[in-house]
């Protein structure tokens, strides 16, 4: 097309965030607080720009000025194949520091600039797939909050609440370090009897259990999901053993899904599909380094007749969920009852994905991923610029 | 994107050809003659155009009404992975009507009209990997021609003038049925070693080899050809038995390619790369259903750290090639010393794929698939449109 790209620029600014963080890194609700977001911004000399909300860590300084700047300045931003490939192979000698999240931020924001440049949504630019994707309510962890998410009965009455809003499928999170008591897979069971219990027999259930059971925890649980007919069972052991997920998928009728965190992008996915650890392969913009190498994932699995599930939400994930036919859900999430999931930070104008009636999420119609960006409460708002 | 697909039209024109086929179907030089090309166009309401020179056979008019235009009038043309789904699910009811060559110029058409309608070219729209690609110069089939390709010196004296015009690799096709004596892989062995010995040892090689050897046939040639260095050994045997190349693969050491014509698209790629049955993924657009089809390919490949060579030339693979890192050439040709694949026919302006003096193709800077059609030329000699 042209034009170089000039400049790559983070903001971190200020904004309201109504979630908390326990010792272990999982989410619960919280009181409404000043937060700290980062904005990765992309610009041609054009003065096109691009954007992803990004995690400014990721992207610190030193990152950005020793990788990515290096590989993109003076570089068509529309080389995303060129780009990706060279960061990714920066990777090895970054000694960790260059993330596949970070390369992610950065191929999702070229993505955002080619379809602000050109007029058009990003999943069109893939190739649209459909307008509209169902929702499936993603629950967060299990804590030990009053009214929360304490007890097999809170999340047979939360995901109750969640069908009657309109969700087609729940997926529950249970319960994990620090909360006392757990990981406990009988306890994982009896949620999810509760969940099967409290919305019936006909919406599609998953669980997202303890990342750490044995084998042979995970083997029972899994036996349990499957006499609730669960629709998939995800990541209860160790992913870098792919060799438990090959026995663990062989003796489940439940499908077994993954994987989500485990290192190495399309290439362990691959493996994965091939020495059949997986039934249904588990794909996330953030996960594998953006919407470039998310949409190789989607194309492997589908050349084996594979679905590819998306994993976490957000504007990325929507853009590959509407260039796609073989994955059935949008991760909304994550959500609780004490947690309003659908107010807008002020960073926002809008939601990218509004939940309609029926369940179902509209694909963006704004060129590029479709955020609403408020520049005017970002700019006004700045801690720090690099 | 809003507007909607109004009209699909093919038509058919008188043009100018330098080619003639044998009875089994192989090209070989022949006389100025008229002939008869077609092209597709898609057209929306917003008058966006989208063209795809195709075979106006595969695309006849019970094939347009009975599946094609059921599908995209009134479609948003960019919703290509939808559309192509559905056409490749029409295909199994159609009894051999759809073929994937038709599904496949639909495709490249709908590229084209997101690629002009956005001012892009389609490489970038995919995400651009190179400006530019090396050019192999593939040859005809042998033949019994005076001066042409009927001995193995010709092909080595053929050779050398192809690396002295600046091509980096050279692929033979060997003879084949009519051409009396042939298959016969000694005879091809012999075509081998002559061009090896007239370019010397540093000039990549390939065969394209008789279709229908038997298994040692072809493990006899693999091994002449892996003693004289050549890059791939391609098709030698009934690609419907991917038994026979995970025999042969196991072998050999020089990498065998494919498939290339086995039916079944990515799944069947997906089977070849997972049993083993071959080092190096052959994928054309025209082979696969189009573009979309042929990325996912390019994407499975690249999972399994697999080279995906293209198969044949034009504005379509060429595309796909400014795309991908995993694959090095341009197939260019057919090419025999009495044929001037530079000559232009006056349906076009100027060609897509002109070499330059480094034996490199540049991607076309034009927007769309960048094919410089003479719609002039085409207009005024119209045979048949529907």
């Amino acid at each position: 097309m042209g034009a170089r790209i000039e400049q790559v620029e983070v903001r971190v600014f200020a904004t309201l965030d109504w979630t908390t963080k326990d010792s272990d890194g999982h989410t619960h609700p919280g009181p409404e607080r000043r937060a700290e977001h980062a904005l990765l911004t992309v610009r041609d000399g054009d003065g096109a720009e691009g954007h992803c909300l990004c995690s400014g860590e990721a992207l610190r300084p030193s990152v950005l000025d020793g990788f990515v700047r290096k590989v993109v300045i003076g570089e068509d931003p529309f080389m995303r194949e060129r780009v990706w490939n060279r960061l990714y192979r920066m990777q090895r000698g970054s000694g960790g520091q260059l993330t596949d999240r970070a390369i992610g931020y950065l191929d999702q924001a070229l993505w955002d600039l080619a379809g602000r440049k050109l007029g058009a949504p990003v999943w069109q630019l893939l190739g649209g797939a459909r307008s509209t994707v169902p929702a499936y309510a993603s629950t967060m962890c299990g804590d030990d909050i009053e009214g929360g998410l304490r007890t097999p009965e809170d999340y047979g009455r939360f995901a109750e609440a969640l069908v009657a809003t309109g969700y087609s499928a729940v997926k529950l999170h249970t319960w994990m370090p620090p909360v006392p008591g757990a990981p406990d897979p009988d306890m994982d069971a009896r949620a999810c009897a509760a969940v099967r219990e409290a919305v019936g027999p006909d919406v599609p259930l998953m669980l997202d259990a303890n990342h750490w059971y044995t084998r042979t925890q995970a083997l029972a649980l899994g036996r349990a999901l499957q006499q609730l007919d669960y629709y998939w069972y995800e990541e209860p052991m160790e992913e870098a053993s792919t060799s438990s997920y090959r026995w663990l998928a062989e003796q489940l009728e439940i499908p077994v899904i993954g994987p989500e965190t485990a290192f190495g992008r399309v290439h362990t996915r691959a493996e994965w599909i091939a020495q059949g650890a997986c039934d249904i392969v588990r794909v996330g913009v953030n996960d594998t380094g953006g919407i470039t190498p998310a949409m190789k994932i989607v194309h492997l699995a589908d050349a084996f007749n594979m679905d590819a599930e998306v994993h976490g939400g957000g504007s990325g994930n929507l853009a590959i969920l509407g260039a796609m036919e073989n994955g059935r859900w949008y991760e909304r999430g994550l959500l609780h009852p004490h947690f309003d999931y659908d107010a807008v930070p002020p960073h926002l104008n809008s939601a990218v994905d509004p939940i309609d009636e029926h369940g179902n999420v509209q694909m963006p119609e704004a060129p590029g991923l479709g955020d609403d960006l408020c520049f005017e409460h970002i700019e006004e708002n700045i801690v720090a610029r690099w």
